[in-house]
C-alpha cells in the first residue's frame, strides 16, 4: 500500500466510494498538479518556443490549481457533500482535458518531451476524475 | 481602483468579460477563502462545542481550497479557456453554497459569529460566481 | 471593519499577537499572491517582451505560492506554533523581496505598469512580515 | 523513472541540484501535503477524541499549505533564486518536524493509526529538505 492508500484505510470514517478507485483519482490529482507545474516551467525555459507554449503554461498552471484542490477536497472523507465532490470531479476532468489536449499538441508538433510527459498525467487523471464520478 | 482592478487594467490582453464583474468575483474569492479557512480554525478553538462543528470544519476547508483555485484562474486574462472557467466557477458556486448553508445554520442556532461573518463571505461570492456565470 | 479583522475579531481564541498588525499580514499576504499570479499572467501576455520577462515569470509564481500558505497559516488561531509561524513569515518576506525587486526593475527598464502594481503589492507584504516577526 | 523524475529529465534547463535529490524532495512535499490534508480530516472524524487532537489538525493544516508551497517552487527549475528556494525549504523542514512530532505523540499515545502514517511522511519529508539544504 502506497501512503495515500495507507491514510484512507486507517481512517475512522470510510465514505461509500470504492477505496481503490478513490485513491487512485487522488494520487493521480496530486501527480498532475506536479506534472502541469513543472510544465508551466519547462515551457518558460524553452527559450525560443516560449512564445509559441503561451497558451500551453495558461493551461498548465490553471489545471496545476483545479488539481491541487480536487485532491484536497478528495482527501477528506469526514461529512463529505457528494454535490461539492461532484462539481469539483466535473472540473477537474475539463481542466485535465483542455490542458492534456493542448500538451499532446506540442508533444507531436514540436517534440516537447515534458509536454508528452504532461499529456499522460493529465489524461490519467481526467480518466480516474470521470470513473469516480462514474462510480460516486 | 484597488490592486486587483488596478492588474486587470495594466494588463496587456483584455478578455470580454466585464472587468467590474470580473475584478469583484476574484475579490470575494479570495476574501472567501480567507474566511473560510479562518472558520474552520475558529470552529477548532470552540472548545466544548468542536464536535457539532465537524460538519461546518470540513466543508470550510473544502470552500476554501475550491476558492483559492477559482481566485487563481480567474485572475489570468491570456488565452483563456472558457470551458475551464466555466466549470470551476460552477463548482465555486456549488461549494459556496454548501458552506454558507451550514454556517448560516451556526450563526442562528448556536450564535456563532465567526459562521455569520463567514456565511457572508460565501453568499458574496457565491452571487459574484453566478453572475459571472451568467455574464460569460 | 474588513471581513479579515472581522474574523479575528469573532474568533473564540485571541494570540498574543498585536490584531491589527496580524489583520494587515494576512491581508497583504491574500493580496500578493492575487497581484503576483496576475503579474505572471500579465508577463506571459506581452508578447514581443515575454523573453525578457521569463525570471519575473517565476518569481511570481513562486511568491504567489509562498503568500498564500503563509496568510492560510497566519489565518490560524488555535494552538498557533511559533516556530512554524516565525519560519513561514521569514521565506514570505525572502519571496518578496526577490519578487518585488525584480518586478520593480521591469516597472521603470520597461515601463510595464502591472509590474509597478505587483511590486508595491510584494513591497507592503514584505514590510508586514518583518513587523509582524519583530512584533513576535 | 517517476513522474517527478520525467518531467525533470525532460525539462530544457537543468540546475546544479542533484537531480534524485531534488526529484525525492519534490515528491515527498506532495505525498506529506496529502498525509496532512488526510490526517486532519482523519483526525476530526474522531468523534470522542476531537478534543484531544485539536493541536494536531491545527499543524497537519499549516504543514500541508507549506509543504504544498514547497513541493511546487521546488517543481520550477528556470531562473531559480536559491535564497527564495533556501527559506522555503527551512520553513518546511520545521513545519514536517512540528507536525511530525505531534503526530508521533498520539500513534504512540492513542494508538492513531492515521497519525502513524502521517508522522512518517512528515519525518521523510523533514529529511529530503534538510539534505537538500545541506547539498544546496
Amino acid at each position: 500500500m502506497n501512503h495515500v492508500q495507507q491514510m484512507l484505510a486507517t481512517h475512522p470514517r470510510q465514505s461509500g466510494t470504492d477505496p481503490s478507485a478513490l485513491a487512485e483519482c487522488i494520487q493521480e490529482c496530486f501527480a498532475c498538479a506536479q506534472a502541469c507545474t513543472s510544465c508551466a516551467d519547462a515551457c518558460l525555459g524553452e527559450q525560443a518556443h516560449v512564445e509559441h507554449l503561451v497558451r500551453c503554461i495558461r493551461l498548465n498552471l490553471d489545471c496545476a490549481d483545479v488539481c491541487d484542490a480536487t485532491g484536497r477536497v478528495l482527501s477528506r472523507q469526514t461529512e463529505a457533500d457528494p454535490g461539492v465532490i461532484r462539481a469539483q470531479l466535473q472540473s477537474c476532468a475539463v481542466a485535465c482535458k483542455a490542458c492534456g489536449d493542448e500538451c499532446a499538441r506540442h508533444a507531436e508538433g514540436m517534440g516537447m518531451e515534458h509536454c508528452r510527459v504532461c499529456a499522460e498525467a493529465c489524461r490519467r487523471c481526467e480518466e480516474a476524475c470521470t470513473r469516480l464520478l462514474r462510480a460516486a
